[in-house]
Order: structure tokens, then C-alpha cells, then sequence
């Protein structure tokens, strides 16, 4: 059990994972850093920290530093972090993307004292409030350049991970942002895409409200996800989006073109050839 | 409470409606109609229906024949079982197409009797084994061209609908189409090409087993849908489909074109104006 805990950020992820050690009795005292006022006093009346405290304060108390806020932010932050901490500390951060970070701590002096992870749990809120009891059970967590963190470290983020109900997948920083981008990204885009092209054409907003049912709900529901938080993984991650992207519209042309020509026979197989997805999901 | 209805295919939609009959004290008995012996089996074995005849017998006994079948076989199939009937009897279908429908019924001698219902709810499952309890409740299911039917015909239709929990909305069928192609069929395409885009890309395919979160499942879940049952609805609205398909691609485009051009700004408002579908859905 950790004495202290600071977590950099108090939304969905800092605060479901605050809330996730607590209640695994992992950390005695949770300390949160924020900008934002309105976010710590929120944190601290829903119980999600103990004390708000200046980053550099925080720091210094705590055995584990977790960093959930934009991936574009948490560059800045992490070097600033690591720029306090001893070699018996461990900071762990929980973004969606991992390539440009973990480039730039590369030749950081407590590089070894970071453990990049990446908890593939979340939902299409944000903020305090979005924090929820029993988030990541049954997820993967990825925990990427394990050869570059203490082996101390690595154990611990793992082991707090599994407590958690995860389980673990090692990875490269470019494998995990290529396959981010498949399974997880892309979806987000499509679904933006797909609440724009609603928003768009059915001008009768009644319709959309009355009629939108499971399906659709389902697929746009990502569309209500916060712009500042994934821009920066957009942006980080550019180039496997837009390989994905680009091979999206080649496929939905397919569809397009189908239903064009009439060519029926081959909007089946289409059809039949997406329910593989079955094989791979359960 | 109805002596005898036929539900003529015994599935998702016609199963979940048989057991709702049965939980809300609608029916005594319930015949079910299908080409399938294996379905008829199945759907005797789990209770969803009572008996099973050949279609002419099934509807000459019955006081409801509630069709729920792929759209392009209802048209033929709502034929056969008008010129069965008599001018006490109902007959219903559940599809997720009216214009086709209910052009083809226009002119037929009971065209009265017949309701043109479409109950927006489903899964992506299908067969008898995807009937569940409690299906319908909260969803609404949209009347077409009510003038057209008999008083008492809809009155019927529209109490059943009201104790499983649906609410009542009121369209003709060129609107029905229209509007079911930006808030459903769309959504099974863009599922059905995205579950193609990443097992296109996505070679490794415990990688995508494994990181798969929530997001994506929930955005690719309606490609695991039946492409006999699917197929003929895009071919019936395939105008309205192609109208939403366009535009979704040109909303696609623009993401694409801002992450090529790295327009961070535009990428921010195109998200921004995505997350209005907060605003209509809850």
C-alpha cells in the first residue's frame, strides 16, 4: 500500500483510478493536482482525492505519480515530474497514445522511474463527475518499452493494474499506436463523422430525438467524447489514423458503389464478410 | 385479449413481440408461421409460440397476423395473407422499410385492415434464440399512413404497442424511410465498413480481441447484423441510404483533409459541432 498517491489531472481516468485504489486499499492519502479550481473542489466533495495540492508539493509526497490529462500536456508535465522526483518514486502515465511521449523521455535521467501505460477503459464523458467505481475490470492494459522502466516499477504498476481486474499486453510505442488507431481512434472519428452527418441532413431534430434508437445511439454515442482531449491524440497519432481513415472511405465507397450499380451480390458479401467481426468479438 | 395471433417468422422481432403478448396477457394462444423447421422447433422449444400451422390455416384462425420477416418478402407474403382475410381480422408487419410496402398495398381490397407498424427497437442478433423479454419498452413505434387504415385496426395496433412500453409516432411512409435511413440504416453501414476497414488493416487479429475496448465494440457492434435480413432493407431505401451515405463520406473527407493539412482548428470545431448530439440524444 502506497502512502501517497498524487494524480495529475481529476477527471474520468484520474478519478476512477483514484477511486479504484482506494477501494482495493491501495493508497492511504490521494493528493490532486489541477488548474482548473472548479475541478478540485468537485474531486474533493465526490471523494475523489483527500487534499489538492501545487504540483511540485505533491510530488515530493508521494510514491506514485499518475498522470491522466491530454497527451499533449502530459509531455511538459511528465519532464517537469520527472524533473523532481528521487529513484525510489514511480510515475506512470495513462494516455491514449505512446509514441511521441515515450520519444521524448527517451534520454530523460529517471526515464527508468516511468512506466508508460495505457488502461484501454473509458467512456464518452469527462471530468470529476465522469469518475465511476469499478472502471477497467475486464480490460487490457498496455504497458509499453517495459525494457526501458525498473523492474520495481513495471511490477508495481502491474500489480496495481491487476488489482484493478485488468490484464496485461506488452507492447512497442509504435505497436500500441497503430493498433490504437484500429480498434479505438477510428471508431471515435467515425462516430464525430457520423453525428455531423446527422446533425447535417436531418434538420427535424425531433425525428433524430424520437426515432434514434439502440443502434444508433450505440454507434455516434463516441461523438459526445471532449474535443480537448482527443485532438491531442489525433494529432499525435496522425499518421496511423489516416492510414485507417483512408482505407475506411475505400471501404464505405464500397458500399456506396454497390448500392449504386445495384450490384447486390457484392453488398452481401460485404455484409458477410463484416460479420467476421463475430469471430473476434464476442 | 386476442384468442389466437400468427406471427408469421419466428425471430428477433416476432419473438420478442410473441413473448410480449404473452407477458402483458394479449394473447391465449400464439401461432408461428416460417419456412424454417428448425426455427419452428426452436421457437416451440423456448415457449415463444404455441403452436405451429402452415400459413393458410394460421391466418384463418386468427384474430392478429403480425408479420415480421425480411423486407422484401413481406411484400408478397402481406399479399397472400389479404387475400385471406376477412374484414374483422388485422394484419401488421414490423419492418424497418414503408414506402415499398405500403405503395405495393395500396390498391388491395383490404388494405384497411392491414397497419403499417415499424417498432424501432433491435439487436444485432437474429433467429428465435435472439427473442428476448421485456423488448420494445421505452422505444417508439412509428404508424404509417394511420388514414389508411381501418379506426379500429390502428386503435388495436396502438394499445398493444402502449402496454409493451412504446410510445406512438405518426408518419407517412416517404418520411418514415427518409428518417429511418439517418437514424438506423446508416449506422448499420458505417458498422458493417468499419468491421471491414480493421480486418482489412488489422492483420493481427489477437490484437484487436485483445485491445478492443468499449468504444470500438460499441461502434462496430451492428456489423454482426444478418445481411438477409439488412440486405433488403438497403436495396427498398437505397435512395434515401445513398443521400446519408454521400454526406457521411464528405463529413469523413473533412477530417481526413484536416489531419492531411494538419488544420487543428477546423479538426477542434468539426468535433465541437459533433458534440451537439448531446443536445438530442441524452
Amino acid at each position: 500500500m502506497f502512502d501517497s498517491v498524487t494524480i495529475i489531472g481529476v477527471g474520468l481516468i484520474s478519478g476512477s483510478f483514484s477511486l479504484a485504489l482506494k477501494e482495493n486499499g491501495l493508497a492511504k492519502n490521494i493528493i490532486g493536482v489541477s488548474r482548473t479550481q472548479a475541478s478540485i473542489d468537485k474531486a474533493l466533495e465526490l471523494g475523489l482525492i483527500d487534499e489538492a495540492l501545487p504540483l511540485e508539493e505533491a510530488v515530493k509526497k508521494s510514491d506514485l505519480i499518475y498522470v491522466a490529462i491530454p497527451v499533449d500536456a502530459t509531455v511538459p508535465m511528465m519532464r517537469k515530474i520527472m524533473d523532481l522526483i528521487n529513484d525510489k518514486q514511480i510515475v506512470a502515465d495513462a494516455g491514449s497514445t505512446k509514441n511521441v511521449l515515450c520519444k521524448n523521455l527517451e534520454n530523460h535521467p529517471m526515464r527508468k522511474r516511468f512506466v508508460a501505460t495505457h488502461p484501454m477503459w473509458g467512456t464518452e464523458y469527462s471530468g470529476p463527475e465522469a469518475a465511476v467505481h469499478g472502471a477497467f475490470a475486464g480490460r487490457i492494459c498496455v504497458i509499453c518499452e517495459k525494457e526501458k522502466s525498473d523492474e520495481d516499477a513495471v511490477n508495481t504498476m502491474e500489480s496495481i493494474y491487476k488489482k484493478l481486474g485488468m490484464n496485461i499486453a506488452y507492447m512497442n510505442a509504435d505497436s500500441h499506436d497503430m493498433h490504437a488507431a484500429y480498434v479505438s481512434h477510428i471508431s471515435h472519428i467515425t462516430s464525430f463523422a457520423l453525428a455531423n452527418t446527422v446533425l447535417e441532413k436531418e434538420k427535424e431534430e425531433d425525428a433524430i430525438f424520437e426515432l434514434a434508437g439502440g443502434g444508433f445511439e450505440s454507434t455516434v454515442r463516441l461523438a459526445k467524447s471532449s474535443p480537448s482531449m482527443w485532438l491531442p491524440v489525433f494529432k499525435q497519432n496522425r499518421e496511423n489514423i489516416l492510414d485507417v481513415l483512408n482505407e475506411h472511405i475505400v471501404q464505405l465507397r464500397k458500399f456506396k458503389s454497390c448500392l449504386e450499380k445495384e450490384n447486390y451480390e457484392y453488398l452481401q458479401e460485404l455484409m458477410e464478410h463484416a460479420n467476421e467481426i463475430k469471430r473476434i468479438l464476442k
